[in-house]
């Protein structure tokens, strides 16, 4: 047998039949070697499915041995190909999280919960609505994403403005690192000040120095009150002073504010059923804004709110939702439009962000910079406003040939990228570096900030067998 | 002249003669050297005082060539001696802040403020204040901490259970390094997934890995209504259990929740001016609740809450604050403790944490067990309770000698930090390690933990020129 036989008997033996997936079963590696939209086919020599954070401990500390690189999955909806093995020097294997779907525990009296790796995220948010409590972080991936990959990306989703990313969600972690030992970091406390806080290193870092097992996630009272509406406006600077205007009106209630142009609001109706405009004339910009609270009166701030703003000619209409239905019927508008931008043809996307004094300007400059270079582009600008988070995808101009299109995806990265570093933001807000955004990370960084990231995955994965080929090159 | 003679004039030529002080200047660098209560006198060969982050990394550098070690120093307010020199093998500096005072910028629209390190705390609150918005860090020594002391040591604070700790408040840092390279992460953003999330490592780090010269910090909407309320209840279980009502029916609306025993009370009332009590008998137990928001409703959820709690038990008795002099009498209450704790003898200290859920049975275990050691002291169990954070400092015997009593400082400490570590606590919930609390570090943490501290510190501090006996023996 050869040393990699060796050490998949040796991790067969360990887990079972149910525990390993080889190579040779084509149809049923296959989901875990591509990224989900086909922009990465990996290789390994199969997937490890432990169902326990020994198991996995133990896999790695045999892959360890061996010089084999250990690739940790989720629910593998991530975007920029980071959880798809790419061996580079070392053999891979894929150490899958979907055997590890323990809820191990739940305080509501400290509102907390305790889940392993593998819980998928809608199943963490139903065990805390049933123990009375709210796990906030929200996304379109929910029903399919893992808790663990979530973590390990630093998800972010429409509740940030609220309740922070991913990371602001977490106060214990069990990892296990590099060498196949377990950290077990899995405190429930508010406040703790001994030493480094070690968590932090593993929250965001796609896998690369250490596999999250569990989490101990902070859980919250749940709002009684939602008010939702939906706001037509001249542009997206008068989008962005009406967000200032709820968040100083209604403070921590604001649990959402999403912006739409009206290309992605008018695509969003044509393509995908059941969604409808509720005005009857167009409008350039749309703000979708959800309050939400245990005190009433936030319907009035919103009212209040809303009727200044049109006064003042900040917005031209507005609705507000007068039940549950019509208050996700205003989100469905929002949630259709990744769907129908599939639909419209060829789309260059990008996941950035900017301080929310500049969401205004930089949509400006960088549609002027790009419809300069191809005249007939259709920006599909929306996203999280409130967290200075644009989806700045562009649709392909009508009638163009789609490939011929996409062929621009690299220019127009670098020119977007490039406005966007100029106003002090972010190329990825959401979406991590992965394989897809390396390239980006070496332009933008500076030679001091690669040198500590370097530093950290030296002393934490000195012989690189935790996800390589991702962050870094 | 020796090396170190080298040394300091460089560093004087630098920096000018407001930027140095020597060793020789006895009355001038005693401030420096000592931690506030005395309990650690350090040596130094001077005090540098860089006016701009660029003086400070050439002040490192110069240090770093040297090999002699750096301790950098803000308002010098902490509790576990981290900020005063402990050379060891190294000749030692301190670096001191309190030259760098500038508000680099304030962006109202991003609810952002760059500052300096050096920028004491109310002046931090002060500046967001006049820009209409609020930093809601806020804790006793605020008129004299300096910023970068509150983010080295993650300050925690009256308002945790709200918005976090400091670590929560920071979107960007800008550090110095151990070789004197600076690092430019002063961002802006609530969302960036670009790579590891380095300011993380330096914040809670107490100087160990790097010198943080300035922040860009997140500020909030002021809250236009605040109501503050005084409970007196039968115990502390009650008080935990109040607690989960007042955060059910307020959700984000709790912006302070401290609980009080009687004795705290008893001695704030009794040995400071101007304290009282409000109410006319004596209860076992007090709980401080504000609420604070932007909408109407806050009092008579607190009016619902209070009246349901004395229904049922759980409070003895209430009342609201008619005015902000009311209010601000409550806090007096609270504040004066460390104060009058001090005129009531000697006091053995406990900055400890543990969840929610196990805050009473903590308060009535470790108080059984301190007695069983030594009948008649006297708990003064005070503190953040909202985060599972009590400030358990126990009053010494009436009567008895101060000196005999503090000697069983080291005993009561392990006894009550074993029932908290028990009870998966934090022997240090605010305070931090430094120097006071390295052997309950060693003695609590996993040698895995403190493997991974140790990388760190490896990686980013290879000369360990940062702080030296610090957090590490």
């Amino acid at each position: 047998m050869s040393a990699n036989e060796n050490v998949i008997t040796h991790i067969r033996d360990l887990l079972g039949p149910k525990g390993w997936i080889g190579a040779e079963d084509g149809p049923a590696i296959a989901p875990y070697l591509r990224e989900e939209r086909g922009l990465y086919i990996g290789s390994a020599l199969g997937v490890a499915r432990p169902s326990s954070a020994d198991e996995a401990a133990h896999v790695v500390e045999i892959c360890a041995e061996a010089g084999i690189a250990v690739t940790a999955q989720g629910g593998n909806t991530g975007l920029v190909g980071g959880g798809v093995p790419f061996s580079g020097e070392h053999p891979a294997i894929v150490l899958s999280s979907d055997r590890l779907t323990r809820i191990r525990s739940i305080d509501a009296a400290n509102r907390t919960i305790t889940v392993e790796a593998g819980v998928i995220l809608a199943d963490v948010q139903k065990a805390a609505a049933e123990a009375g409590l709210l796990f906030p972080l929200s996304l379109g991936a929910e029903g399919s994403c893992r808790i663990g990959g979530n973590l390990s990306t630093n998800a972010g989703g429409v509740h940030v403005l609220r309740y922070g990313n991913a990371r602001d969600l977490v106060l214990g972690l069990e990892v296990v690192l590099a060498d196949g030992r377990v950290w077990d970091g899995l405190r429930g406390l508010r406040k703790d000040n001994t030493g480094y806080d070690l968590k932090q290193l593993f929250i965001g870092a796609e896998g690369t120095l250490g596999i999250i097992t569990a989490a101990t996630l902070k859980l919250y009272p749940r709002p009684t009150v939602v008010e939702t509406a939906l706001a037509a406006l001249p542009g997206i600077t008068e989008a962005m002073e009406l967000f200032g205007r709820i968040a100083e009106a209604a403070g921590g209630a604001v649990n959402a504010y999403e912006v739409m142009n009206r290309f992605a609001v008018d695509i969003a109706c044509r393509h995908v059923e059941g969604v409808r405009d509720p005005f009857a004339e167009t409008h350039p910009q749309y703000a979708l804004i959800e309050l939400a609270g245990q005190t009433d009166g936030l319907r009035e701030t919103l009212e209040r709110v809303l009727a200044q703003a049109i006064d003042d000619g900040v917005a031209v209409d507005a609705v507000i939702a007068e039940n549950i239905a019509q208050g996700e019927a205003f989100w469905a508008i929002r949630e259709a439009i990744p769907e129908a931008q599939k639909r419209e043809g060829g789309s260059i996307k990008h996941d950035v962000s900017v301080p929310l004094s500049l969401v205004a300007p930089f949509i400006d400059k960088a549609t002027q910079a790009l419809e300069a270079v191809l005249p007939g582009i259709r920006p599909c600008a929306f996203g999280h406003a409130g967290d200075g988070n644009i989806h700045f995808n562009i649709s392909q101009p009508q009638g163009m040939d789609k490939d011929a299109y996409l062929e621009h995806w690299q220019d127009f990265n670098a020119r977007v990228h490039d406005i966007v570093m100029e106003m002090g933001g972010s190329f990825s807000a959401e979406h991590g570096i992965g394989r897809l955004k390396r390239g980006d990370m070496y332009r933008y960084k500076s030679d001091v900030e690669i040198d500590l990231m370097r530093a950290l995955k030296r002393a934490l994965d000195p012989d690189g067998i935790m996800n390589p080929g991702k962050i870094f090159q």
